[in-house]
Order: C-alpha cells, then sequence, then structure tokens
C-alpha cells in the first residue's frame, strides 16, 4: 500500500510561453512518444505529364529571369523568375478600396520563385556552399525590391512536399514582396520591443545566450549561427537558426556570415531529413519590415517547420498549437542525426 | 488598336482586412475558381478493428459520464465524457515553472467529448432540434465548469473528418477548459475594445447590420441568428454563425436562442456538406473568457473552416491567409445548397 501512495500521478501536459510574443504552446507528452514515432515520409508527386518547368523555365512562357547565377562551365545553378500564378502582382497598382464598414486594396506587389539546378538534390542533400548561394540570391532579390514603391514587407520562404503546399516537386524557394507587414511578424516586433523596455536586451539575444549556455535544445553552431530547438515550438520537431550577434536587417548579411548560414540551414534540413525520413516541411524568414522605419530591436531569423502535425479546432480557434514531444527530446533525436 | 488600350490588366489578387483584428487576408482569384472546383470529399476512415469507442463509451474503461441526455424510450441521445487521452487534466494541480528566461505552466484542466447517438449522422444530416441538444449540452458543461479553480477560458470545437484532426469518425464535439486566455481570442477581445472606443459600437454589431442590409455574403437567417461568409474569410467557404443583437456570454444563451443556434448551425453544416460534397471541417466557439473580468465588447459566435486548403510556408510564417475563391462568390454557391 505504500507503494501505490509513493506513485506520484504521470505528467500529462504543459503549457509553455512564447518569450517574444507571450503567445501559448502546450506540450501534451502524456503519450511518451519517441522521436522515431513521428517518422512522416513525405507523400510521392504524380508523375510528370510534361517537363518540369522548374528544370526548363525558358520553355514555360515565364516572364525572363530575373537573376542568374552560372558554374564555370556556363551552365545556370541558380536562377529567379516571377511566379506564372503570383499572389501579388506589379501590373496591379496599389489602390485601396472600401465596402461598408471593411477596408481592402489591391495585392500590388512581387512574386518570385528561386530555383536550384537539380530537380532531386532537395536543401538537406546540397552541400553547404550551394546553399549560401540560395542565400545569396535572397539577399540580391530582397536588396532589389526593398525600396520598390508600395513593398513594405519581404517574405521569403520555401515549402517542401505536397503536404507542406509545394504543388511543384523540383526545389524552388519562394519571395513575395507585399504592401503589408505582415501580422506574424509585427507580433514578434511588438514583443522584442516591450522585452527590450523592461529588460534592456533583445528578447533573441537572452534566447540565444541561454540556448547556448544550457545546450539541451542546442543542435549545431558555427561561428555565426545557432541552431536550435525553440523552447515553445509550435510543432513537434521545430527549428529556429539564429545569427549569434544580434541583427536586425537580414539584408545586411556579409558574405561570411552567408558561408555560415549555408552551413546553418543545410545542417538543420538534414537532420530532420534524416530524423523523420524526408518529410515535407516549411521554413521562412523573419525579418525587420521595409516600410522606412527602424526596428533595432529586432533580429532576424529563420523557422523551420516539419509537417508533422494537422493543426484542428483547437489550434485554429485559440492559435495555441498542441506538440507531442518535448523539445528537448525532439533535439535529442534530432541530434543523433547531424 | 483601341480596343487594346481598353482591355484592364485583370485582376489577380486583394488584401482584406479583418475589421477586428486588423489582420489581413489575400483573395488570390487569379485563377477564377468556381465554386464547383472545390469540392473535396473526405478522406475514408481506416475500417474498425473493434468495437466504435464512441458507440459503447462504458465499455471503454473512460470515467462515468459527466452528462447524458435520454431519449423517451431510455435510450441515450448525447452523452458527454472525460477525454481518455487528454490534452488538459484536473490530475495535474496548476503549478508555475521557469527554466531560464522561459515560463511555463501544468496543463491544469478539463477535457470532455460531447458525443451524438448516431454513429453515421453528422451535424449535416440531424435535426435541427438535435443540433439544439447538442448546443444545450455546450452550455451546460460550460456552466459547470466556468467557475472551477484555474479556468480562465474554455474552448469548444468540433473536428470534422480526418484531414481535420478527427481521429474518430464517430460524430463529437470537444470542450477544453484551460488556465490562460486564448491568445486567437484575445486578438478579438482587443480589436473589438479599440473599435468601441472610436465607434461607440460593438464591431461585430457593425458586421452584423452591414451583412443583413448587403446581403451578398448572408446564407440564412432566422429571429436570432444570421450565417454569412465573412469579408475577410481566412479559408474557402468560411462561414460565421452569430447571434443578431450583441451577446458578451455564450452562456446565457436562452432555450429559445438554442433551437434558433441548433437550426443556424445545421443548416450551415449543410450547405457545407452539399457543396463541397462532405469536405472535412472544423468548427469552433469564440466567447468571453470565464476569468472573472467583464467584456462588455465581445460578440460571440461560431466560426466554420472547410478543409479546402494548405496552409503552407507563406501562412505559416506572415499569419497571411491566401484563399482563392471570393466570399461572395463563394456564399452563392453556398446558398444554391441551403
Amino acid at each position: 500500500m505504500e507503494e501505490n501512495k509513493k506513485v506520484k500521478s504521470a505528467k500529462i501536459s504543459e503549457l509553455r510561453q512564447d518569450l517574444i510574443t507571450g503567445d501559448w504552446v502546450v506540450i501534451a507528452i502524456g503519450r511518451g512518444k519517441r522521436p522515431g514515432e513521428f517518422v512522416k515520409k513525405r507523400e510521392a508527386y504524380p508523375a510528370l505529364s510534361d517537363k518540369c518547368p522548374f528544370c526548363y523555365p525558358e520553355e514555360t512562357g515565364q516572364e525572363k529571369d530575373v537573376l542568374v547565377f552560372r558554374r564555370g562551365d556556363g551552365d545556370w545553378s541558380l536562377r529567379v523568375i516571377p511566379n506564372k500564378y503570383p499572389a501579388f502582382s506589379r501590373s496591379q497598382p496599389l489602390k485601396s478600396f472600401e465596402e461598408g464598414p471593411y477596408f481592402g486594396m489591391s495585392g500590388s506587389g512581387y512574386h518570385e520563385i528561386i530555383i536550384t539546378r537539380d530537380h532531386t538534390r532537395q536543401i538537406a542533400n546540397l552541400d553547404p556552399i550551394e546553399v549560401a548561394e540560395i542565400v545569396d540570391a535572397y539577399q540580391d532579390r530582397y536588396l532589389n525590391l526593398m525600396n520598390k514603391r508600395s513593398v513594405n514587407y519581404i517574405e521569403i520562404f520555401h515549402n517542401h512536399g505536397l503536404e507542406a503546399g509545394a504543388s511543384i516537386e523540383h526545389p524552388h524557394s519562394q519571395l513575395m514582396a507585399i504592401p503589408v507587414v505582415s501580422p506574424g511578424v509585427e507580433l514578434e516586433l511588438t514583443g522584442a520591443e516591450i522585452y527590450h523596455k523592461r529588460s534592456k536586451k533583445c528578447v533573441y539575444c537572452a534566447i540565444a545566450e541561454w540556448e547556448l549556455r544550457n545546450k539541451k535544445r542546442l543542435l549545431f553552431e558555427n561561428d555565426n549561427f545557432l541552431v536550435f530547438c525553440p523552447y515553445s515550438a509550435r510543432a513537434a520537431f521545430e527549428i529556429w537558426v539564429m545569427p549569434k550577434s544580434h541583427k536586425p536587417y537580414f539584408e545586411r548579411i556579409t558574405n561570411e556570415e552567408k558561408i555560415d548560414l549555408g552551413e546553418a540551414l543545410q545542417k538543420a534540413a538534414q537532420m530532420v531529413w534524416r530524423t523523420l525520413e524526408d518529410p515535407a516541411y516549411n521554413f521562412y524568414l523573419h525579418t525587420s519590415p521595409c516600410d522606412g522605419k527602424d526596428y533595432p530591436h529586432y533580429h532576424w531569423h529563420f523557422e523551420i517547420l516539419p509537417h508533422t502535425a494537422t493543426w484542428a479546432g483547437f489550434e485554429l480557434s485559440t492559435g495555441i498549437e498542441i506538440s507531442t514531444i518535448e523539445p528537448e527530446v525532439a533535439a535529442r533525436g534530432l541530434r543523433k542525426n547531424i
């Protein structure tokens, strides 16, 4: 009987607060899944009925490339083209309109695709220096578009796999230059400013410092970047890639930093690929808006979200994501596969 | 040549602002899809290897029912049971904890399942009065839990279909009583308060008034409720069900209003079921927190999100959802199927 009294009730779940935004996530560990149970190979794509449009972009009636990188032999290694089916287009001048109490504006902007040469080699399978070249293209296009009329935010992201919303299998990233500041980034900008007022410190620098010291969620580091699972992960195996020192503006990244970022992103993608056995995933850049204002307290970073769960009624309603593995346990699994 | 000059560049997309939160959505209409092109029958469930746990909840080792409604013949028509795999549990006392700069707390709370009798009849196929009975159970459990220690918000939601996160096919809703206020509702509470300060008016009442007058997104109305596609829909075929008059607190719903809400929810589910041919969907209640504060400017409502799209890198990063049909066009399609 004494034994029974000592049995503690098992831990079922905990709420963790996002240090930046104040939002919450639930880590539901009641079922105690191990990293291997999250393996979720992405769906196969249907066979192509025609040539891949990203292997031969010049044959698809696209507008001309806006950027091409070439190898020594003259063949291209990376190209950037306008999206044939844009969500934002410069052909629509920026106009606002009203309907009753409501407000809207035309989808004026730019929507581009950043394509790497090889149809079958995803980021996890590229050389780090090839990923640095992708970063180079991100920066080039960013600098080119950031001062265009009516561009206030530039969103750079990468969808991998059907379940993650990539309708074309050929590896590619996307860039959308849009007239409004992303609400997702605005929450972080506000949180970072509040934290700085209170603590005289950048909240992302505080996170970097803790994760580098504490190490239990740290996955990789080099001179300029750290790769880690965030404390309040929104999805199982979420990973952040962040500059170690305080950097508000992605577009100011140096050549040396690009090399290190290429390595950090490649390692992160490789750990995800090996641990979850080629899952679908998304990653995206969060950086300061280009709306003419200064954001000295912000700190740019990449967030990587493997497609490990379905966000259902609870998540859609509350904005509180439920994940079923502790980020520390996910990190242990990922580190084994570096 | 004169002809050519008159050709206006085709409209590709527009940004619409959420009147309540200030967030944005993109309506990308460049490809001009018609309502019929969104048909997305939900996936079939794998065959059950054993008895359905919700047809025979007493045989699954669940804790006892917390609520049972019975028919004239004594058989049950609806029952509420604690979730066997809870995300929040009262077995965990509310404790907060820290790790370095971070903050968290135990997942203390309640997690219940509201089950209707028939394994095969989803809400679209129930009689309106049977849906009113579900609403009755929502209210009953809400009133029972709202004053429990450490409960500050009660989330009620319904997942239908595998793609929408329902692991069990038998129709059921869920209730989670949680220690924090939902960030999703907090954005609306803040927006509603700001709007009221500026306009001396409830923002939801302003919306109801406009939609009832303008009618192009209106789907159905009875004495107490309106059913409509919101101006800034986050997903194709999103529907809201809202009281016509100003109501901050769901738990104060009257018997007469429950009858009308049952009818409104059933009609909404039926339109979705017929138009998209039995898609997966989620719906959920947004109501004032039960944290002891007053929320005179809030206005409760249900939001229904058919599973019509994948939220990919852009949506996950920015919080701006891209939908590919104008809510007015979706409404025309839905109204044909009432």
